[in-house]
């Protein structure tokens, strides 16, 4: 299959499920329409795709896949409160994003800040309800959770709000990059495993294919930001659905800028590299790769 | 004892959970400074001590005391984060809080809103943490998480920024206010109770001493927003450690602009005594209740 067919099937097995998120009285409230605003906005559902790779990877059944799609729209729900902060004008200032104008732009600042809140403290209560009902996902809800937090996503943009107008090197731009893009990018690639295998912290750290598939995450994340960043000096507004020369207008330290934009190009080939030869090893050990061999494929020259 | 004493011994049990919350080099980030800023700018701690009283009146043992505490801190952290959210110029606009000047004052508007995000998120980890530890808690941190949400707090603020320069009823503004503090009022007095019986979702909505408490927490909840409202009118900046007079210039609905002065006081004292009858019933039951005595005292005279 194409992406265009993976992300197709994504979208029509994610979207009923985000669209039952709120529901009732919930959809009267304006911070929950504007939840929603951005929640909807489309958006390449990147991770929500990875969810389903790896769950139909690693032999998904029918029930675990409703199980699958329930931590997928939870984490949608994480990235995109994400977005909604990291667009307002006290951080990165973006009134474009998925080809539409940012959530407060359309609903004010202070209704976006809250929208971002309850995102947040949506999916963590969802989170908790799973595991009430299926306490065996106790430790993938709370992976998922701290993979938001100071240890991941947080805590990269803490580093990225504090670089700014500062120089950093390289080793602290993997760092930023690790935490504030690959965390959430490592929650999609290995939690629906965590769900399939009932895993547990411990259990989860010594499984081969559980350690494989974090480095295949951490190679998809630096892949996706390096060619991100690529994008924004190489690419038009209208295609990439958002307005590009940002970084070097904001002097924001990137791939491009550390490495140059070729040195950004052979970094990334490596990554693809790197990525393909864990796809390797998941292959030897029975695992069809196929799905992920195309993602990977689509990391490297994607032009959106 | 009188509610100094509690107070004080409030804060010489919470200081060092709260200084616990982050180490070693995460003491080190921008955003873990911005939000131990204002986790340890002081304040009453009402929630932690009413934690304190459930758990002393319901019979709570050494090791479980333990537990109260690192809730405590955790629900501390949950309020701090939505302090820090509503004091931003996109919201409430306010630069003073417990006589300091506000987050975003000091770290800039960026670093406050993502002090706010990693206050909650950490929060939520902590709540997963221990539920691992000890699942029979795993009822008790949903509770929390829930009450921080739409059904909650953040739906209470949601009203509360919806409403602004509208008029609304009465019935709104409870509404509104059995969320926003209410919710957390309710976290903290009923939590404990949870802890220390183990209960989990129903039978947690049939145990007798669980609704009586939910039930006084209503109370408390609105003794202390009518209270609140009372102060802004009638209180010196310089008592109440933030402005004053704040919500006639933002033409804010509570409960001295819907009743009146003395229909507030009225009002307050209806809710004082219901709270009174409530522990008038515990007390049957044979819990000893004069620390919540003391705190609802307090609660109707407490001048900042």
């Amino acid at each position: 299959m194409t992406i265009e067919g993976f992300a197709s099937e994504t979208a029509k097995w994610l979207e009923p499920e985000l669209g039952s998120v709120f529901t009732g009285k919930q959809l009267d409230d304006i911070t929950v329409k504007a939840a929603l605003y951005s929640l909807n906005a489309g958006g390449k559902r990147i991770r929500p795709l990875m969810m389903r790779l790896t769950a139909l990877m690693t032999g998904c059944g029918e029930e675990k896949m409703a199980d699958v799609l329930y931590y997928a729209a939870t984490l949608e729900m994480i990235h995109t409160y994400s977005l909604i902060h990291d667009d307002l004008p006290a951080m990165d200032n973006d009134d474009l994003r998925r080809g539409k104008p940012t959530c407060h732009k359309v609903y004010g600042e202070g209704i976006a800040t809250l929208a971002g809140d309850l995102l947040l403290n949506t999916a963590c209560e969802r989170l908790f309800k799973i595991a009430i009902a299926k306490p065996e996902y106790l430790y993938a809800s709370y992976f998922m959770c701290r993979n938001a937090g100071l240890e991941g996503m947080v805590g990269g943009q803490s580093i990225d709000l504090d670089s700014e107008g500062k120089t950093i090197d390289l080793e602290l731009l993997y760092e930023l990059q690790r935490k504030k893009t690959g965390a959430l990018i490592e929650s999609a690639v290995v939690t629906p495993y965590y769900l399939i295998k009932e895993l547990n912290g411990e259990q989860a750290k010594e499984d081969k294919t559980a350690c494989l598939l974090k480095k295949l995450s951490e190679h998809i994340g630096l892949s996706f930001q390096i060619r991100d960043d690529i994008l924004d000096v190489e690419s038009d507004p209208s295609v990439l659905g958002k307005n590009t020369g940002k970084d070097e207008r904001d002097s924001k330290a990137t791939f491009v800028t550390l490495l140059g934009e070729q040195g950004a190009k052979d970094r990334l080939s490596e990554e693809i590299a790197s990525a393909k030869a864990v796809l390797s090893e998941l292959g030897k050990m029975g695992y069809d790769t196929d799905g992920y061999n195309v993602l990977v494929d689509y990391l490297e020259k994607r032009d959106s």
